[in-house]
């Protein structure tokens, strides 16, 4: 049976080139839109070409590096390369479809909302199609090569290196440009928002698509290779007591999830008077649900009765842990609840009411998560037999993983749709299309907010389950092999403290970059009102090069640093201090980090949807002083939720992965 | 010798009588003086009042609990409540004389710096000395009736518990007045800071008082108290290594550290020409200084060269870390520093990029001081012999926190100081004195500003040495009695998450407190502003009492729950998760606390500084839109630096004290 993997994921190939054939038959509307696109398309292109360049020079390095380290060898740069190369492919497609799918939704618009729900939808799928389908066949390909699991671990690291410079740049450029087209355009200038007349609304627009589509499918494809692999390796060390089968689980369980995703497609139809958000959530909870009875057949079959209960509760556990984060995230970020309906009444006592309510919510939402998380930890370990075997108890808490990141084709498609969206509403406007049109896109917009809110508390979640299984991995037999991580040593200790302040240190820099390059966009955006005569009044074009050209080279310049940190300080901490020290690291860091995470995300998350639910027409709506208050909570939120706390979720996987790869280095 | 000790307490009481007595001594001012002291004397007492009153129920409610616990009984119901009286006298007795204090100190800061230096500081004095007095005086007390230092540990948990509320309640009311006082009154009216017509303005002056004066006194006091306790508890089972005299040597060193603070008062004396923080900052250098010396010659007059050097090394660690903490504070928030002005340069860009650079630099601050503490913790558990003894280890790290903790008497009158310089300034301001007059106090309370920076940094490093001997203390022999805490436990790891998520869900309990009581604050000044005929041309009085009664009547009801939180979680974990779990809890609590206390007080008194640096007349000046952005991210920082960012100091260290008191219950 073993010939329906690969299948599984070539099917998975072939259902992202039916979506992309579709969408491109589509039609890509009149030459102004086109022009748009192109601009789009353009500066889109040129920055990923100069991001990739700088990001596999060092790719280059490490693959060179792991050379010398004793345990691994040519395989694992192989390997590194080939993960490192599969990463970057799954991003670029998605995104070049993702801009083909921004002009032709804009388009259909016209014609009504399901029409253009499903070409933006199609366009998420592609991403989301192309990221499962080459990581499973990437993971089987060098299982079948090397026979032994863990040898496919440099494939996941090569993922998650690229993932990291990849969501830093993108994320880092996206909100430089945001930013300063809202603060000087709608703030100082009064213009709405993808004005043509803003001189930073295509740099805006690519970085919708290099950050949130490229940055979050890079994200999420590192996710799902990593959790496969890390069961697989821990599989392989427990085969003693599940057999073999054990190793090959996780492989199948990812296979459910693909098929699920797949069959779940056809639930994507917006039916008339349905608020078309409910197209998209009913399709996630169909592949859920598909997902988990198939795993409850999957591990009764291979595993019988007896043994693949507990499984069976590991996978759910995970499954259920992501709907929680997922729906918590929801809960406070959504407009239609009470947290940002809070923050926008706050914002009636100024921006800093606004603020501090928003970061209050920010706090509160990280609870909830965080128990269900530790709960699925807790439950996945007992489940698959840890009280008689820890190495059990850790299969299932990567099984755990395994199953929240099954549906990650269906969830990258439901995120990616959200900033095709949000590109076609941007196209709408600039290319003048009359106002029934952009209520059309504002409509799959504001369900666009709600699924990207869903999806990046999965991120999230999945992130933390999936760096717990490395840290797990990395604690286990083969690597650092630590039967007891002694909270009471004090070299854990340190390395403990170490972990959350890396954390903290990262988001600085990430926060600063933005902050950094967002006042040079500003200050570029005042200068084009100013020199630029006729352009408030639509008669001259702005620059929009020089825009482009600001956010992609303060992109280029300060992805730079986070990244090697988050490579370097990991492995400093186990060189200097040891290989337990380096495991309180890894426990502080996935600590921190994780509040700090799911903080970022929602608060972000909650300050935008408060200033959108003002946009509605409460609390004097736009324009109004409140306004202008949500307008300031929102940008600082910015980089809070699109830049420093989406990175933060592979930081913590990618600090795992060194200390794993560099085990050997320790113990020699 | 053992007499030297209760005569040590004994001075440090001499000193405050008589600093209070020369503080009285003074004239109080003209008529106008005395009437705008007296009405916040008025205030703040009738806060105090109420205040202690809701925080007595609970402390009844826990003496009569502890009858309860298998172990503790009547006497540690005793000594909770002694505790809890010591530290209630500390803050009030201290409170009374600061007030008195701010009118004296307005009235001689006509008659120039020197003068008003002196009597600002001498307030402060007062607040230090008893804090130490009666910490030392209550330990021995205790120590001599029972003999057993374990039995002492009721007496800190009692201090502990005064102190959350009194820290969280007053961080609410102070930060509720000053929010209103500044959000309507500077901003929106465009009135001076401490104007007479801003009805919220008595309502901050009293805030200052029970918020930074009290509140900080309880907060140092209880860590003072815990150090000394923690270390006896831990020298009492290390005693087959050092002898008796590990028990004692913790209160030696104690007096000690009162010793070079009485000394190095006569440090604080402005040099013509010189800055006068230079002042303070050289006597608690000379503080630090005299006590590092001299517990070289005690511990080597105790234990000999052999053990002796050891334990001097592990004092000194904490010094150290003190050290640099309070100086990363410094340097992060202080005005003539790159972060503070970066931040100001940043907010020409308005508000957000402000607020980006401020929360980025907080989250930069808090690396090096993390790195600092946890070096501390490695070197003093090392020195004092680890690698042989885990407890003589754990006994190092506990005389770290003590070393680091004897200057409290120093460090606490220098951070009052600030809130009265700050008083007096406002007393100027409302009297109509000459501006001559008011540049005086403008100088003492930027001075204050930076001593405060410090002292702030310095809670925080102690609270977390602190918290981590009670962490130590409560794994070790008589109490929970756990040999490795081993993080690889997924029940240690649920306990680890679910201590981070306790830290997130009080910081938002506590800024949402803030949020909530403000909007309520801004309404009421608004309402005054508009109903109340001529308050803007000075023609009528605001009605001070309703925005008093505003911040009362929220304080009160708004500490609670975070309160009840502190006391309640961490005991739920225990009985529900079990004592290994807890311990875990404890970690999770005491790392992400430390990163979000640091980055809090941080990042708040950046954005203050920034926001001062302006008003200075750079970019723009005050009035400027520059000025107005910073303004926002001053507000903003405001709950951070005062409410919620101090409170985590005393939760840390509260749950570790629950988590010892209920030891007894977990093992039944």
């Amino acid at each position: 049976m073993g010939f329906l993997l690969p299948i599984t994921g070539l099917a998975a190939l072939l259902v992202a080139a039916i979506s992309a054939r579709l969408i491109l038959k589509e039609s890509p509307g009149p030459p102004r839109v086109r022009e748009i696109s192109g601009a789009i398309y353009e500066g889109a292109t040129a920055y990923l070409k100069r991001q990739y360049t700088t990001i596999w020079a060092f790719a280059f390095a490490i693959a060179v590096l792991l050379l010398f380290i004793p345990a691994w060898g040519w395989q694992a740069s192989v390997a590194f390369l080939v993960g490192a190369l599969s990463s970057t492919i799954a991003g670029v497609l998605g995104m070049h479809v993702a801009i083909r799918a921004n002009s032709r939704t804009a388009n259909a618009a016209r014609a009504g909302v399901d029409r253009a729900l499903k070409i933006a939808f199609r366009g998420g799928l592609v991403m989301g199609m192309v990221a499962v389908g080459i990581g499973l066949l990437g993971v089987l390909l060098f299982y079948h090569l090397f026979g032994n699991p863990m040898f496919i671990l440099p494939y996941g690291f090569g993922a998650s290196a690229v993932a990291l410079f990849a969501r830093v740049g993108g994320g880092i450029y996206t909100k430089t440009a945001d930013i300063g087209a809202d603060l000087v355009g709608k703030v100082e200038k009064g213009i709405p928002e993808d004005d043509p007349r803003n001189p930073a609304v295509i740099a805006d627009n690519v970085g919708d698509n290099v950050g949130d589509v490229a940055g979050m499918g890079a994200d999420l494809f590192e996710s799902y290779v990593a959790s496969i692999i890390a069961a697989m390796v821990v599989g392989w060390t427990v085969q003693a007591t599940y057999g073999s089968a054990a190793v090959t689980l996780p492989l199948w369980i990812a296979a459910m999830g693909i098929f699920a995703s797949i069959v779940s497609i056809f639930f994507v139809r917006v039916k008339k008077g349905k608020d078309p958000s409910y197209a998209l959530n009913s399709a996630s909870i169909a592949a859920i649900s598909i997902t988990a009875a198939g795993s409850l057949f999957l591990v009764v079959y291979m595993f019988g009765w007896g043994n693949g209960w507990g499984l069976f509760v590991a996978v759910l556990s995970g499954l259920m842990a992501g709907l929680v984060v997922g729906m918590t995230s929801d809960y406070f970020t959504n407009r239609i609840h009470r947290p940002a309906q809070f923050i926008a009444h706050s914002a009636q006592s100024g921006a800093a009411i606004d603020l501090l309510a928003g970061f209050s919510f920010g706090l509160l939402s990280v609870v909830l998560p965080i128990i269900a998380i530790a709960t699925a930890v807790v439950v996945a370990f007992v489940a698959a037999g840890g009280a008689v075997s820890v190495t059990a108890g850790f299969y299932g808490i990567c099984l755990a993983g395994v199953g929240m990141l099954s549906v990650t084709g269906m969830i990258v498609a439901s995120d990616a749709y959200g900033p095709i969206a949000d590109n076609a509403g941007g196209i709408v406007e600039q290319s003048g299309m009359p106002g029934r049109v952009r209520r059309v896109t504002d409509t799959l917009d504001s369900v666009g907010n709600t699924t990207k809110a869903i999806c990046k508390g999965f991120a999230i979640g999945s992130a933390a389950l999936t760096a717990i299984a490395l840290f797990a991995t990395y604690t286990s037999e083969p690597f650092a092999n630590i039967q007891t991580l002694n909270l009471l040593d004090p070299k854990v200790v340190a390395g403990f403290f170490i972990g959350g302040a890396t954390v903290a240190l990262f988001c600085a820099l990430t926060i600063l970059a933005v902050g950094r390059n967002s006042f040079r966009m500003v200050g570029e955006v005042r200068r084009q009102f100013k020199k630029i005569p006729g352009l408030m009044e639509g008669k001259a074009k702005p620059d929009y090069a020089r825009c482009i050209d600001i956010a992609t080279r303060g992109a280029l310049r300060e992805l730079i640093i986070p990244g090697i940190s988050a490579l370097v300080i990991p492995l400093v901490v186990g060189l200097v201090l040891g290989k337990a020290a380096l495991g309180g690291f890894l426990a502080g860091s996935i600590g921190v980090g994780l509040v700090f995470a799911l903080l970022m995300a929602n608060a972000g998350g909650a300050w935008d949807n408060a200033k959108k639910y003002i946009e509605l027409g409460r609390f004097g709506g736009k324009g109004s002083q409140t306004h202008a208050a949500a307008v300031i909570g929102d940008t600082v939120g910015d980089p809070f939720k699109d830049t420093a706390g989406p990175s933060l979720n592979i930081l913590i996987k990618l600090m795992s992965w060194v200390a794993l790869i560099s085990a050997p280095l320790l113990l020699a």
